[in-house]
């Protein structure tokens, strides 16, 4: 999934004399000094769709009008109370994201990562299935691949519970490193998992991953895996053969006779409307079941009348298909756009990579061990907003200081690519402090 | 609040022969027969508004329809991430509902139950304002005025907290049985309040109530008043006279000086549209900012579009006040026809009382104490569904047997007159088998 591009390429900086680098650094720096005078205002800090995106859905908004169209398919009113479990169409729709059968759906709120949050509260108030509520252990443990995604890593984390970073290899996470350390200690209870296109590295789960995730033999025999699928359908070319596929994790854990081990989470916010879209979840029968009896505590039920207006507007797997290919035709420029300046501004300079990866929302780029922080710093004061360095590891902090998440979909192509060069110049500014601290 | 019709009157049913009552339960036993034999499906169960309620808002579902219309009023995109407390028009709207100023409102998704229901989980996890968590005390108690709202006291007891009874008065909770439970007691840490037209018993808090809850010499530094303001501006009738209002509790408590002591809750739930609504709190600023906090862990924002929908239909307080006056035309016959209905169907028969509030959703029955749940289980054999008898108190258990919550919101007025004879039937029959028992 990266690619380097350093080493074996001329002019090096890492080859540069500490005379060549100075005078690099002082040409840079006077272009430097040029862009911060343009005052710009530039963001590649969070996986929020451009408005163009968000246009592709304004049909949904005045869909229902009339008290004959809040009618559900099972003639459920929908603008009044009830059905947690939420209507029919709605299942049936998210149950397309999850990979899985509308009776094993329940469809929540606006959010996936409250459904998320909501789950590991559960745990730690009630325990599942009948096991220990977590909160009465004295001491919980998560494993959190890395680079990962910084909202998972606080969940577990403002819970109390101890996020241990695990590699992210090119096929998931490192599976002899889970393996070991999940079957060594009953205190670690479960995994983030983001299993295609993560967030930030774009990598797609393999099969053996999926299997052996399933069939992990952990300690804790309420272990869980939070099936973040939040990248779905979201491919960035519409040609199936360049669309990345992942086995269901259900079913690989029924297989491996571990069937109430996952809980899947989908939402609709990067395929409608974020904040206005529908979060679902999927599990086993007897975990949907405990669900329904504890989530009927806090709600009668998600927001229907949204539900529905989902359910009408995208329909089933060909309209969703539909719907993601004209939000491909937007992305693709801009991840284009990304990889091409990288490798253009980036050329021969040297311990630097990035992911290019086929569908999500992010590029994962490797700054030069040490310089991650310093170039976002640099980048934030020439006015380009990056996600902070460290943000993918939990904690905040990414021990070779190099990992550095770009989220390429909010800015209009010509704003993304003024920040793709100034974020170029700043790798660069950083990297020639990193050598010239070292001479 | 309760009048009382029974001792004065001849007739009484307990002034009756034991001939007498033989005779009059074969006469109601027929019409019972005869009854039962219609197959009725009538529901006085829950507070469900009716579709001629729904109707009222659905100008507003189709009020968004272009990007521009997505814009709040500083200029935030409603249908892209973002604005964790809400937009600002949203936030003065419920501050409207919560009697208080928009800085201090945090909007969030469709249902005040799950704010609450966070609520008291946050206070599980982490305590508040530097508290110890309480899930890491031995036990948690927790005051519940009854008769009150089922789903109030389903959350406490979710959460292990023990819920104890203390009882309504026509003004409030009896305060000097909360003043000495809270004092004696530091494992006391709050109390739910249903304070203007309360959930059954339509009681509005009197200003002295009100001031003592404030000011309450409670044992526990971190008791909490869970403040659920249902129906601020639910009045049966538009004529100012004729509605209550209600002291605001974060400023008595700061009068009081215990500023941090209050949550508030709304909703427009029973405004706009039962789960396609926003719900809202209020609380002190140093509260706000440690829930913000908090919050931010489990989601980026309630539905924004969802708000602004709100914010431009109801507008202000006028604007709520002319909305709420249509309901009121709906719903005022529907209170008067249950009054009405008792009046005549159990004059004389004794022993049974009900409120007669100025607004809410419920008229609180009592029956002749050790036949509410018969009553009730009459009343669903013959096809008309009531509360269960006993929801009105923490975990089922009416110590009396004797208090019933009616409905009356959701049938056409036709279906709530047939369910309310079957009702009173149903009444009088329970209460016969009670006598006959007796000689």
């Amino acid at each position: 999934m990266h690619r380097g591009l350093g080493k074996g390429i001329a002019m090096a900086y890492a080859d540069l004399t500490e005379g060549e680098l100075e005078s690099l650094q002082a040409q840079l720096q006077a272009e430097y000094g040029a862009v911060k005078a343009k005052g710009l205002a530039l963001n590649m800090a969070r996986g929020k769709p451009g408005a163009d995106q968000l246009d592709l859905s304004l049909p949904m908004l005045a869909m229902l009008a009339t008290a004959d169209d809040c009618r559900a398919e099972d003639g459920t009113d929908c603008r009044n109370y009830g059905v947690l479990e939420g209507i029919p169409e709605a299942r049936r729709l998210m149950a397309v994201l999850l990979d899985d059968t509308p009776e094993n759906v329940i469809v929540g709120g606006n959010s996936s990562l409250t459904l998320m949050h909501d789950t590991i509260a559960r745990f730690l108030d009630f325990g599942t299935l009948g096991s220990v509520p977590w909160a009465a252990l004295d001491e919980v443990k998560w494993l959190c691949p890395v680079p990962g995604y910084d909202r998972h890593f606080a969940i577990t984390e403002a819970f109390g519970l101890q996020n241990i970073p695990v590699p992210m290899t090119g096929e998931g996470p490192d599976m002899d490193a889970v393996e070991a350390l999940a079957a060594a200690d009953p205190a670690v209870k479960g995994i983030w998992c983001v299993p295609k296109y993560s967030n930030p590295g774009g990598v797609t789960y393999s099969d053996e991953v999926v299997r052996r995730l399933a069939a992990l033999p952990a300690a804790a025999a309420d272990f869980c895996i939070m099936w973040d699928n939040a990248y779905a359908v979201h491919h960035l070319s519409d040609d199936a053969a360049e669309q990345d596929t992942v086995l269901d994790i259900g079913e690989a854990c029924r297989q491996a006779g571990n069937p109430d081990r996952y809980v899947k989470f989908a939402s609709t916010s990067k395929v409608t409307l974020p904040g206005a879209g529908i979060a679902a979840l999927a599990a086993s029968p007897a975990n949907i079941a405990e669900m329904k009896q504890r989530m009927a505590v806090a709600t009668i039920s998600g927001d229907k009348l949204n539900q529905l207006r989902h359910a009408r507007f995208l329909q089933d797997a060909p309209g969703i298909a539909a719907h993601m290919a004209r939000h491909a035709a937007i992305l693709r420029p801009k991840f284009q756009l990304v990889d091409r300046k990288l490798a253009e501004g980036l050329a021969g300079v040297g311990e630097c990579s990035w992911s290019k990866p086929r569908g999500g929302y992010f590029v994962s780029f490797d700054a030069p061990t040490g310089t991650a922080a310093r170039a976002v710093q640099l980048a934030r004061e020439a006015g380009v907003v990056m996600t902070g360095a460290g943000a993918t590891w939990p904690g905040g902090c990414d021990p070779q200081d190099s990992n550095i998440r770009i989220a390429p979909t909010l800015p209009p192509l010509e704003e993304l690519d003024a920040a793709l060069d100034v974020f170029v110049l700043c790798v660069k500014l950083a990297y020639l402090e990193k050598l010239l601290d070292q001479k």
